[in-house]
């Protein structure tokens, strides 16, 4: 009977490997998942901004708009190493987590065929006690039921065998497995985070190196015209005698305004449109070279 | 006139200064901050991997226990990292982009300032054209409406410098601002990635280190016991004889199972209630070291 209790015990511990695995497992798989997800959600967001730096950086002056330039190529290929992050965790990850789905259902399948022999054997185990009780002089049929009882006693020791096998075998590879996924798991962060800090890093170089200066220069530039009291009592005093300079200057301002604005709103809508393309391009071209 | 034009111009390039402004800082923040709150999201994705990892890691023999449990511990600081990060996106990123909103605002208040009083110089310069059309002769009148002129336009010219300087302070500021702030958004992410990156590599050395072939025997030897024929066959037929060995035995194994069950169901709970103390705990802890 000693047999019958330990290998109880035994399957019991079979069963929560099983029963473990399952629910692990799926967490596991959930949870990846879900990161991935995220993570692939962080890259959306991060090229969004490099849009926008690029829309941005083309209302700027040069310095600032090269190096904004800079780095938004930059963080795009940061986001071009998360969509790869993104992709092998999907492969080497969440899928070999997701397969083990349908092994621990088979290994299920096994432990249920042992729990019918196993019964088989009580069953006959007991009925030889009630045969025992009512018929203790019977020695024939005792004798059938205690064939019965080591027949089916044959069984389980078979079934249980053969499952302490598969069982073993599933652990094994169920633990190499795990070390496999999650070595990967962390050798996919590493990969990441190392690109991602050599770029990062060339980026901030690159930005600190920006002349604002020069740029602050071309601003005055632009916004500076002469205007002190001076000029504006001696433009006066020319231009006042004659009505038809007013009238053509009055007219000029207008048409000078409204093409202004066409010719800002044109090129902004323009430049747009082209960070647009170059950025599909841009992205397309590094998931290709990616892929290969 | 050409003082009219050019003034026109200028404050057409500070318009547009203060407009970009708000559409990209406006979209910066908006990006930024949604950036910042996905990283958080993939903190607590990370964060419920590490609390299933220590969950599983207590359901599997020492070395692949020890093994993830090191591993759970270096996916947390990874995590605090992480918290970090956001932190610090949110008080050196976000919330300075955030603050441009008023600074935009005095700015556009300071423009529309400006149009009033160059309004004024126009309407003036109007009133002396028609003036000069309908009593050329009346030179009180005209000397009169030329005063209001020169008076409106040394008004416009003075405006216009005070503007010139306020957007020439505001454009330096802004250039050395978004210096500053994505000089911080990539510092902030340089930081974390070098981080990440020692951290996973430690990580990554310690699962290689885990020697799986122990637990593997750890394991055979609870799930393995003597089954062959012989012993099973020597063992009946001492017990065979023995009607009370049988019942005893029998209900021996009702209650072994059920013992058992409770004991296994038990320590499952405790085991992963101990879990989440230490696991809070833990994240307390380091967060608290964080936060001083």
């Amino acid at each position: 009977m000693n047999i019958v209790l330990s290998r109880d015990a035994q399957v019991k511990i079979m069963e929560m490997t099983v029963s473990n695995a399952e629910k692990y497992f799926g967490q596991f798989c959930s949870v990846l998942a879900s990161y991935t997800r995220k993570t692939a959600k962080l890259r959306d967001k991060a090229d969004e901004l490099v849009k926008y730096l690029i829309d941005f950086a083309n209302t700027e002056n040069p310095e600032l708009r090269t190096a904004l330039k800079n780095m938004a190529d930059e963080l795009a290929k940061i986001q071009d190493y998360r969509h790869a992050q993104v992709e092998r965790l999907e492969t080497k990850v969440v899928n070999p987590m997701k397969s083990y789905g349908s092994l621990i259902k088979d290994k299920r399948a096994e432990i249920k065929k042992f729990n019918s022999v196993r019964n088989r054997e009580i069953k006959e185990l007991e009925k030889l006690e009630k045969l025992r009780h009512r018929a203790p002089s019977d020695r024939h049929i005792i004798s059938q039921a205690e064939s019965s009882v080591q027949k089916a006693s044959v069984d389980a020791a078979r079934t249980t065998h053969q499952l302490e096998e598969t069982i073993d075998h599933f652990q094994m590879q169920k633990i190499k497995d795990i070390q496999k996924m999650f070595s990967d798991f962390l050798t996919v962060e590493m990969i990441f985070h190392a690109r991602s800090l050599e770029v990062f890093t060339n980026a901030f170089q690159n930005l600190q190196e920006c002349d604002l200066g020069k740029d602050i220069e071309d601003f005055r530039s632009k916004i500076h015209i002469k205007t002190s009291n001076e000029d504006v009592r001696s433009l006066q005093a020319t231009n006042l005698s004659s009505n038809a300079t007013w009238q053509a200057s009055s007219m000029s301002v207008q048409s000078t305004l409204q093409r202004h604005q066409e010719v800002e709103e044109d090129s902004f809508e323009e430049s747009e449109e082209e960070d647009d393309d170059d950025y599909e391009d841009h992205r397309r071209a590094e998931y290709a070279t990616l892929r290969k």
